[in-house]
């Protein structure tokens, strides 16, 4: 073994490795000979229960990565000629090497929001212009649940945004990276806050809650998103072995692993938070709706706790940081890293 | 379980599973925290492993399918006004659903071969209109080793093809999807017939030789492909929880496991053409050097035989056929195929 | 005046200037301030125009390059997921700087021809695939009216194609770069061997006619093709003062020039054709069916004959070359070029 | 004559016609043949001129349109991996049809600005991240001058930039649709603000400066951009009869013309600033440098002067209109405007 597999960290929730339930379930998939590119088992079953779970009508797209998921999504969404609007913190926008506009032809049209959290009248800052030739013409809206921020939209916020952007005759993308922490915060099932509140399209994340490797594409909409499968195949996001990304799913989705990684890490954000607030120099910035705190943290204290426990700066100027749980983190990951921070604090006191 | 790990095929060496030392060190790689991203030790052990096969200054960028791999290798060989000369039958042309085209702007300039095999000659008639500004510009020859025709280069055609690439300042590329093949046929190293033999870039395949997913683009030219890292974030090539790719890789390289598997499916290719060759109405179409076999078969035979043992057609005019082996295809596999050709060959005498 | 307005070629019919009707029109349409990209009475003028000719639904979109027609053509005619069957030899695939691939992300399936010329037979070469994840999905057949090669389909060889390409749910574009030439030799209107004949598209050419600079977009199907407005701009083919393009249509089509110019070259490469029919060591080697002239002249006789009429060489190892006639091609440049070859072969007897 | 050449508007300076100079220069250059692709001799003299105002070294690449020579300049400036930092109001983020970004493949990383110009300070709020992997590549900064709010860059404001830019490995493009009108405000020649002050490649616009039709990319680097003519043709940027083109940049720039227009359009600009300003109700909201006003008109007025005058909204909120010069926008034009803004704020006080 080259790692240490006591190590943890705070750093993202794709630092963490894979669940037990989803390991195992891979294992289980081999052996033998199934029909390569999806035509397995595993990936009929995958999309049974994306039924189940999102509702009748819904379809499925395993893919290989999250920037993949989000590409795919939106060249089956909107045409050549389409721009999609998302907030200017999306992650489709900011961390994704370009790969919509370049990859996918996409124009990105950016609104700042406090919280990543986008509504209709800030999708209206960019939703105008239908008919200018020289305007990419905004035909989707591209929202993240839960947010980079760490911030989850409400099932009503989605609805008044889908609600608004069919009115323009858009369509609506939802980016769920993290789409199993906003159902635990939520309190909901998956389909409450996305087929039910009117969205369009999903990239159902699966690594960042315990898979080893994929994502997927959800259609919604009852009439199936044309070409999307040979748009998958011409973005090289098609698996040959098909069969072993969606076994991890159906691992995920059998029984209530999903939802208890979810709700766990989420636990772990929120104990974490708990235990953040009213330190002297702490702040915490963003309400904590699913697996990540932001704060600001005492200049002096953030890289000696850093070397024990990892994190990423997310504002270097301010000293505002991003700490990330995963279904791994454990109660006491959370409370050795609060005892770092007030070690570093009542140290420098 | 969700299949019957007992039934085998001859549709392609991507209908089999995962070899089990591969699945033991996926498994093996998980717990713990890692960084994600490629900032992890299997990613580090694969690159030295990579040297070690490849030789002192290869460098290797693991990335997830092999039409990922062959888009990354090429954007990075060549700028965007480069073309690429290949064989008609290449893979990258007939099977990535225009990927290299629309994900990569790679233009490809296609030359008829009768085995799959480019030769000096054969790339000279693509080979020309440099300053042309009207004419793609011929940058890079990309060939298939061993070929999409189950043939293999030996180490003198490639010498002679990458000699006379570079003397028209044009880059090589060498599809390895199913490399170890050849290494396996050459009976040489994995170096012998590309950068010792002057190939630049090598799309470096595992999935067919017994890994569950993950390829590599493997640079061997002294200097870095500059912008690499970046062309293969851009075109949703990088998986976040990477190690779980290099390990397998590790699997395969650290000791003899990725000759093994290649030497075993060859031979069990070998083993079905000797078992062909010979019966009435059959013939074999293309020299058998690595693990694929193509033969025509007799009409009536094809489908009582294919709904046992599954296979493609190549050419349904003829009745050409595929027969592809596998790392667990078996002698008695092979044998039972054997015995329901001659079965339907005789029950039509 | 930089150059010698007397001297004439054989090259190209881009090479000769622009019809003095023409330049006059474009003189007359400038002065005071008229709408920009497209918003003026002559681009209204010209779409009244393309009706007249076309036939009632047709509609216009200038734009600025053949290539640039052709681009916008196939990318409104198909979606992101499309290929288009084109002859090897067709310019879109040879002589576009890969734009198709590069700017418009369409994968060209190409089929070779002995005469340019594409056949039901010929495309059925690449009609097949649709519903394989892996293939470029044919959706479209492209031809070539008159073709690279001088030829000209009859209408009922568009016709057929047509039908052909329709009863596969494909649809079909003409790249009339010499569409006027094509008119002239089949003694029609434009609309007899277009829309008449199930053609969907028009790549409708005029600079090869004399204008000084624009090209068009002619869709002759009921309903608007989707977007092509905002494919013109995206393609970067919008002109701002669009005006100084459409006067030139409107010149070309108000009365008979563009038949007239056109009749005018063909007549110029017949009579090349018969004056070099019969020259010892001289070969016409395609049909004279428009404003073009392949033959294989006498090896000695290539360079001296070059030096005064210059001309492009299309098979140096054959002798093969070129000649191209123009609409300001007169009697007297073809007797000249025609006394310089039969001068070079009495030389050599 | 379908227009009235009487009529004149402030809507847009690609409103207007063509410089009668330039229109002779376009007749002059006709008749007999020339080669085609820029193998003429008014490309050659155009080339040579270049080199005159830009500096010894520079080359030309004469294109189509201005979105097309921002992408071609964007293109040959940065690899794939490139980003391009850019105003939030630049024209080539807001209207050009995601042109950049879909045909170019060019990330654009946008800062949002008073005035439309950018400094070291707001660079640096997207310079960074190289080496980030998942970030798009910060490798050149486009500057608009004069901006799109009508404001222009001091020498040593650019000099500021390219050097911060150089520092940081990033090169500078230079967006001069209106790069005469800045000229012309500055007081100096073409170069002293581009190549004297480090900028690397410019689009040097010739349709908002009284040309018919044409732009076109200088080169100001020593060394010159690889590949930019093939980029030229793979963006369908090439004409054909080339000369016409050039020999518009020729009738430009052999005597003072380029100045003489930009430098009455300005004028003009100046002369409806100086009748705006103090008028009750009446805001002019930008320095006026070039040949564009923004100003907040009284809401009541604006549409009963438009349907006289013509002019385009800014912001519709505010009452905000611009209202462009152009090199044929007479004091008389100017004062009629005036005249009817004063009637308008006269009658309804």
């Amino acid at each position: 073994m080259l790692h240490d597999p006591a190590l943890k960290s705070f750093a993202s929730d794709n630092y963490s490795g894979v669940h037990p339930e989803v390991m195992q379930a891979v294992a289980d998939a081999n052996g033998g000979h199934v029909g390569s590119y999806g035509a397995d088992p595993y990936t009929a079953r995958f999309a049974e229960l994306v039924v189940q779970h999102f509702g009748e009508g819904s379809t499925v797209h395993p893919v290989l990565t999250g920037t993949g998921a989000n590409v795919v999504a939106l060249q089956a969404l909107v045409p050549r000629w389409g721009a999609v609007i998302c907030a200017t913190t999306a992650h489709v926008y900011t961390d994704e090497g370009g790969a919509p506009e370049r990859l996918g032809g996409i124009k990105l049209l950016t609104v700042p929001t406090p919280d990543g959290k986008l509504t209709p009248e800030l999708v209206d800052r960019q939703a105008y212009g239908w008919g200018d030739q020289q305007r990419p013409q905004p035909l989707a809206v591209t929202i993240t649940q839960t947010t980079e921020m760490g911030t989850a939209y409400t099932v009503d916020e989605i609805r008044a945004i889908t609600a608004h952007a069919h009115s323009l005759g858009m369509r609506v993308h939802l980016d769920g990276a993290r789409i199993a922490n906003a159902a635990a915060t939520l309190g909901t099932g998956l389909r409450e806050f996305t087929r039910d509140a009117g969205v369009d399209v999903v990239s159902f994340g699966g690594t960042k809650n315990g898979l080893m490797l994929g994502e997927s594409v959800v259609s919604l909409t009852d009439v199936e998103l044309p070409g999307i499968t040979y748009i998958r195949k011409m973005d090289a996001q098609l698996a040959s072995k098909l069969r072993f990304v969606s076994a991890q799913y159906v691992a995920l989705l059998e029984g209530d692993l999903w939802l208890r990684s979810a709700t766990h890490s989420n636990a772990m954000a929120t104990r974490l938070r708990d235990g953040l607030v009213g330190l002297p120099g702490v702040t915490v910035t963003q309400a904590v709706e699913a697996n990540a705190v932001f704060a600001i943290l005492p200049k002096h204290a953030i890289e000696p706790v850093r070397a024990k426990h990892r994190f990423y700066d997310w504002n270097r100027d301010t000293g505002e940081v991003r700490l990330m749980c995963s279904f791994d983190t454990t109660e006491a990951d959370v409370d050795a890293l609060l005892a770092s921070v007030r070690a570093e604090i009542e140290a420098a006191a």
